[in-house]
Formats: structure tokens, C-alpha cells, sequence
């Protein structure tokens, strides 16, 4: 029932001696999804023992080079290991040239399937979902089409309670239909409700990934409630002028974001070269939303599990 | 005086958790030459402290992933860096479109001129020479239109021995004669001859570069004489049927070519991810050529100043 993030890069544009470009990795109980892939993505994944193969899907947010020039390299890779499962990517429309023109000059033998879905919405909008996860697309606010994702855990199946089971005699039937949260009424008159009778064994976790975007009012409400919460902090107080110009953000407006919406915990990323050590943004940040924590090549967020009260 | 090899990336096509994609860095008298650009070149450059913004010229073998992923990010951060120096590209003519490609989605802002010159003969030729070295590309043998590199230091101008300045009272006309090749013939008729009077300072030192490659006969000709040679040793002699169908080389064969050749020194690089521990490679090349070492990232292989006797 594993739920976390591993922060593998972190840098802004320009990588640092140990700063990668943007990469992330999300599992949720076992799916592994990509966040990003900037350069070297591979690489780092191989070196915290993240497995290529296993990885499924790839998210990317925008088509700016430290964000998608490693998935050139991860994709021929997976070709030559003879992959043969089919390769998600979700990316703004504006990656089609990108993927077409590198499958036409690259990939010497294309044997696994790659299914690019491309993101055109305004709005918030469901662009994947299995039996146990929800994935949506928003728009963020950057100098080029960019997209963040919210990944949510579905609500899981109510249980019904054991000691219900023995002390009511429960048919399987009634059982089944607790569990659909329908109430049974009894051929006695008697009704037996769902609400005092199950309960839901633990609550969906949900994680957000906002990078690069520019402060905008709408940000809040798309996050609102997430347990993690990844927000860029390209620059600190000192640049807030070129922030604004580039459309990034501060690591205060991260933890402003972050505090709006209600957020668990946050993790910052995609520091500027400038920041050589980025605890002085993490500082920034933790005046507006002390539950903040950096990210660093191979550092791992755990969700922990909520479960509830029988 | 400096004249050193040092390699940065040696694996081959998949990278490993210790091997990245081919790139390596020449420094020829402080000349920053970079030969093959994989994925994760910048990043390593700057780990090992060798600068981006004074590297002038990048050689490019051949348009396979493995040997150019790294030079968009490269690129990139050079351009985000206020670059204004020239960066010329040599390739085979197939990066052409490539590079264009990539110029029109990604680089947002040029500031600083690009230069291609692209590769087209099925000879050697000299692709560039400045008042102290020259560069040869030459076509190898692979899947797609290969070149290796050969890089020699021009001829030092000939010193003029300080006794016989003095001893022969030789005038700045003579001199400069002598410094020039020519023998002097005096109005006494007596003749100053070059070959007695000078000597040269040092012998120039030469580096060939062969990645990657089948083997063919008239390799060893066109790099007779290196003193240091690098060649792909891709696989071993358990797969020397898979290096022919691949068009590449094993380690041994590597040896041959290097020992054909009669370079002073070679290095191999290049190593299939199935080679955990390449030693096993750099032995099978012992075999054949003892003066042989293992490329590692980082690794610095120097040419020493041969300096002749005055």
C-alpha cells in the first residue's frame, strides 16, 4: 500500500554538480509513473534502483529541454532491453512533433508500443484512471503550454464491520449490498444501514505536482486537500522580480500555495543554479507553511497510510 | 604543454549505475575539445571541474542516441549562461536536421553563434587546424555514417643551439634562416647547415579517437604512429559474432588495430552494460597490446611532452 514521491531531480534549468534537471517518481502501490524527465533521468533511476521496465507511464508538464531531454535516451534504452509493453506518455499537444521526429530519427527498432496522449484542455480534465487511482491534468500558468497532474487514490470498498457479520447472522447478500453502501431493509421490517455497519478501511491519499508555473488564484482550489503537494521554488525573495518575468514561482508563493490549499505536506524543488545550498528557499518557504520539506536526488516522501477506526 | 584524454562517459548504448553514454573531453595546450556528447556529458563535465563555456569545439562520431543526447542540454545551458563565443559542431551531415530540429523548438534565446560543419567525404580530411594543431576526420565503419577523429600537433619550429649563436656570431638574418629550415651559405662560402645547427624542442604529439566501429584494413594505416589511441571495445570475445552484426568491435580486436598501428598507448571505452566489471575486457586487449588502459569517468590519460635533446 506504498504511496510516495522520490524526488531524483531537482534543479532548475541549468543542472548543478549535484543537482539534476527535473525527474520524479511516484508509486502508488506498485505502479511506478514518471514525473518529468529531464537529462539523465535514466541514469539516476538505475542508481536508486527504480526500475525502468516496470515504468509505465511518463508525465510530463511542458516541452522546455530540462523537462523531457531524458526520456530520448530512457525510450531507446527501453528499446534495446527488448520492452514489450506498451509506453504511456501524457504531455501538452505541442510534444507530438517532438516524439514523432525523434521515433523517426532514433529508435533503430521500435518494439513496444507508444501510446502518446496529448493534453489540450483549459481544464482540469481526467487523463487516466485504473480500479484504484485517478489522474488529472490541469493547466498551470508558464511561458509555454504546461500542464500539472493530481494523482488520487479511489475511495476504497466499504468493510463491513466483523462483530455486524455474527451478532445480525448477515447474508451474504445483505453483506454485499452494505458494501455497495445500499441499506437493507429486512423481510422483518428491521433495516440494516450501511452507515453504522461499515466503514471505510483507510482514506484515499492524493499527491499534486506543480512545476513551472506562475502564482495564479485558480491554483488553490485545483490542489485543495492533498496530502503532498510538489510545488517548483525556482528562485527566492531576492529574485521575486525575475520570477514574476518567467513565470516561476518563489518558495514563498510555493508555501503561500500551498497554505491556501490546505495542503499536508509540501515538497519544493527546481532550485536555481544561483542556490547552491537551497535551505535558505526552504527557509522562505517554512515563515509561510512549515510542513515544507526539499527535495533532493533520491530522497523519498512517504503518504503513510490512513487507515480508520473499525 | 598539456595534451591529455579524459573520459567522462564509456558505456555504450544503455548506461549503467557507473557508466554513462560516450563523451570525452581533449585538452590540447588548454584547447577544451569535446569528442562524442551522450547523455549526461554536461553533467559530468561539471563534476569533474572542466568548463562549458571555454569548451570551442564539439566532435561528433555519429548521430546514435548514445553519442549526442547530452549536446541539447549542453546547448541549452550554454545559451541560459550568456555564451557569446562560437560553438563549432563538427558531425556527419545526417545531424544536420537534427540540429535544426532541435534549435527551432528549444533554444528560446541564441546568443551565441552555431556552427555545423557537417562531414561528407568517404576520406580523410582535415576538418579544422589552428597555428597549433591540426584535425583529421576520417570514416569508420558502422550501421550509419561514422567518423573518428585524429588530432596531431603541428611541427614546433625549429630552436637554433645557443652555443653556436654565440660560437658562429650568427646574425638575426641567420637566425631566422636557420628557424626556418633553410641552410645559410655565408660570403666566405661557408654554409650553415640547418640540420647541425637546430633541433626540434619537442616531437608533436598525436590522439585518434574510433567509436564506433567494425574492424576494416585500412584503419590501422590512418592512425599509424598515434601515441594515444582510443577504440570501443563494446564486447568481449563471448560476443564476438554479436560485434560483427552490430558493427562494432571487440576488445581484442581493439588491441590488433592498436597494435597495427603502432600507437604508443591505448584506451578502450565504450563497454556493453552486460560487462559489470570491464576488466574482463581490458584483459582480452592485454593479450594482444600490453600497453593498454581502462576509460573510466573521470579518468585523465596524459601524453607526456617528448622533449628532444638540444
Amino acid at each position: 500500500m506504498k504511496f510516495s514521491l522520490t524526488t531524483l531531480g531537482v534543479s532548475s534549468a541549468s543542472p548543478t554538480t549535484d543537482r539534476y534537471p527535473s525527474a520524479h517518481i511516484l508509486n502508488i502501490c506498485g505502479r511506478l509513473l514518471l514525473i518529468d524527465c529531464g537529462e539523465g533521468c535514466q541514469m539516476l533511476m538505475k542508481r536508486h534502483g527504480i526500475s525502468l521496465m516496470k515504468t509505465g507511464r511518463i508525465f510530463l508538464s511542458h516541452v522546455h529541454g530540462d523537462h523531457v531531454f531524458g526520456i530520448f535516451g530512457l525510450m531507446s534504452t527501453l528499446s534495446m532491453s527488448g520492452r514489450t509493453e506498451p509506453l504511456h506518455i501524457y504531455a501538452p499537444e505541442t510534444f507530438r512533433g517532438i516524439l514523432d521526429f525523434f521515433r523517426g530519427q532514433f529508435l533503430e527498432r521500435e518494439c513496444y508500443p507508444i501510446i502518446f496522449h496529448p493534453l489540450t484542455s483549459g481544464e482540469p480534465e481526467t487523463v487516466w484512471e485504473d480500479n484504484g487511482i485517478t489522474v488529472t491534468a490541469f493547466p498551470l500558468l508558464h511561458r509555454v503550454p504546461t500542464y500539472g497532474y493530481l494523482f488520487r487514490e479511489r475511495e476504497p470498498e466499504l468493510n463491513v464491520r466483523k462483530e455486524a457479520v455474527s451478532a445480525l447472522s448477515l447474508s451474504v447478500e445483505e453483506i454485499l449490498a452494505l458494501k455497495e453502501g445500499r441499506d437493507v431493509r429486512r423481510e422483518d421490517g428491521t433495516v440494516l444501514e450501511t452507515q453504522s455497519l461499515t466503514y471505510r478501511p483507510y482514506e484515499p491519499r492524493s499527491f499534486a505536482y506543480c512545476s513551472d508555473t506562475a502564482v495564479f488564484d485558480a491554483l488553490p482550489g485545483i490542489v485543495r486537500g492533498v496530502d503532498l503537494l510538489y510545488h517548483e521554488a525556482t528562485f527566492g525573495d531576492d529574485c521575486a522580480d525575475k520570477a514574476a518575468e518567467m513565470f516561476h514561482s518563489t518558495a514563498r508563493q510555493a508555501g503561500e500555495t500551498a497554505l491556501k490549499a490546505g495542503a499536508g505536506k509540501l515538497v519544493i524543488g527546481h532550485f536555481s543554479s544561483r542556490y547552491k545550498d537551497p535551505s535558505v528557499l526552504l527557509a522562505q518557504t517554512r515563515e509561510v507553511f512549515p510542513q515544507t520539506e526539499i527535495g533532493w536526488e533520491g530522497k523519498e516522501f512517504e503518504v503513510p497510510l490512513k487507515k480508520n477506526e473499525k
